[in-house]
């Protein structure tokens, strides 16, 4: 059995690689060959523990992620987690990785294929919502699949940005990072948005003229009191993207547009059935939005791209 | 985060350490100071994938065991686990252990306490029916908690009997271990017959005289459709332990003598209050059942001891 750590994880990713891995977990979502239980929950006073199982042919895994608002206060990440990857035909473990690592390297390259696919080719200008360790590995994500030469931050804590504007020299030193003082500048500066927050109420201006022909990622809501993006936008769409059928059951972001009748259901589109098709949607100048709230199977496929790699270079921890 | 295979595991325990852990267990179960999700599992073509949460107060754990029949064809033990010990207020993993091992460790110890109060005090021959990987395991504790001298084995097969009467060599060297020829011998000549197998039908004569007196200690059945005890043992019997009040919903040795009435539900009494209570069960001379099933805060309490140890005396792989 192989252990693998962040830093271990670190040094095998390569950015390519893993946004591959998401692709060929779009195919297989697509091609209905794989077995994804749903997720389990406990619900804990401190916060909720994620079980997320998955099953292909040859892998299999579980990812437990516990998600403890107080752990902030100890100067803790909230998100901690463990993903587990077995033989599928044995049970056998095969490797143990940091499952808090995992997550943001896989939600990261799920919604720079949404860029990939839903943006124009030759986006220069990125903005993103809500500047928590998300929204780093979403930007570093978009900035392998786009050409972008600017990045605008905008968050309610101006000190979390700056944090954000800092860490980001050290990985994307050729890039010109500036907070916003508005997610009005943040909109009419960027032509992708990358929204990555918790909140209750739409983050971006309920301005139709200001969002038109805008190509919105949409990555934190995945409760119906979760919502990011506001009612202009939906008229702008004719279709909307999701990475699994789930999300319309999940996201208020999906689920109170098609409540007030701001969208129809049979608009929602399964992203992988486009892909599949080999659709081109970024020819398209017009608005997108592209919903993401990630499932275990691109965990399972990020997780075995990341432990046959391990498995090649040498590295990580042999148990 | 700390790293424990099997091979560290068998280093850091001492019998009774983790007999102690299960009897404070059951205190803790009595108490009601924790909280155990219902079992999540997973059918597969393989086999059965278990997911066993829990949480008291500074620790919580999930054990996931995966049981694929299939692997014995590919030498494998059909048996696979992995124990993630977290720190219950933050989330944080802290151990990851072997889960089979866990698993075998503690459920020999929920036995040797099933012995250990029910069972006389000055016992010297016990019996074990079903000569497997938790046999071995139900042997050494049963050992450990009385003064054993003779040993009795039966199996439907011999070749696996005489594999564990060699294993048993070297670790119970100066007691005397017998395979016998049929059940009816065995029971014959032991005073505590435990009964370990994956059998459909009971694996003890249908004797009451045969019976009279034994104390039986039952860790077979788990389903509805598995049986180990005969009929004619229930009548011997005023009250029935069980080591957790879902054994009674669970295991058809509850189940159907209940159905059949041969039982009335209310002679099934928790085993938790009577080990709380201090009532000394093993003073009567009469026959008793102990039925377990186990659960989660066995598995628990017995990694948090395995893991307190280990940071004591510097075991494991620190990772």
């Amino acid at each position: 059995m192989l252990y693998l750590n962040e830093q271990h994880m670190e040094k095998i990713i390569s950015l390519d690689e893993i946004i591959h891995a998401i692709e060929v977990a779009f195919k297989i979502y697509e091609s209905k060959d794989f077995h994804m239980p749903d997720r389990m929950h406990v619900d804990r006073p401190e916060g909720t523990i994620l079980y997320m199982p998955c099953f292909v042919e040859k892998y299999s895994c579980t990812k437990i992620v516990s998600t403890f608002p107080g752990n902030i206060k100890l100067d803790l990440d909230s998100v901690q987690g463990t993903m587990i990857l077995n033989d599928s035909k044995t049970g056998e473990p095969l490797a143990i990785m940091d499952g808090a690592a995992l997550t943001a390297y896989r939600t990261g390259a799920v919604g720079g294929v949404g860029v990939k696919y839903t943006s124009k080719k030759d986006s220069k200008r990125v903005g993103l919502v809500g500047t928590g360790v998300q929204g780093f590995y979403q930007l570093l994500y978009a900035c392998e699949v786009r050409p972008i030469e600017e990045i605008y931050l905008y968050d309610l804590s101006k000190s979390r940005a700056e944090k954000l504007k800092d860490k980001l020299k050290d990985k994307l030193d050729d890039i010109v990072v500036t907070i916003t003082n508005s997610s009005e500048e943040l909109a009419r500066k960027s032509e992708i948005i990358i929204t990555a927050t918790p909140s209750e109420y739409p983050v971006l201006p309920n301005d139709k003229a200001l969002l038109n022909g805008k190509h919105i990622i949409a990555i934190g809501s995945y409760k119906y009191k979760m919502r990011e993006i506001p009612e202009a936008f939906y008229s702008l769409l004719d279709e909307i993207y999701v990475d699994t059928e789930l999300a319309a059951e999940e996201s208020g972001d999906l689920l109170v547009p098609i409540e007030k009748g701001w969208i129809k259901k049979h608009q929602i589109k399964a992203f992988s059935s486009l892909l599949t098709k080999g659709t081109e949607i970024n020819k398209s100048k017009s608005s997108s939005l592209y919903k993401s709230v990630g499932m275990a199977l691109f965990d399972l496929m990020v997780a075995k791209t990341i432990y046959e790699q391990a498995l090649k270079k040498g590295i990580g921890l042999k148990l």
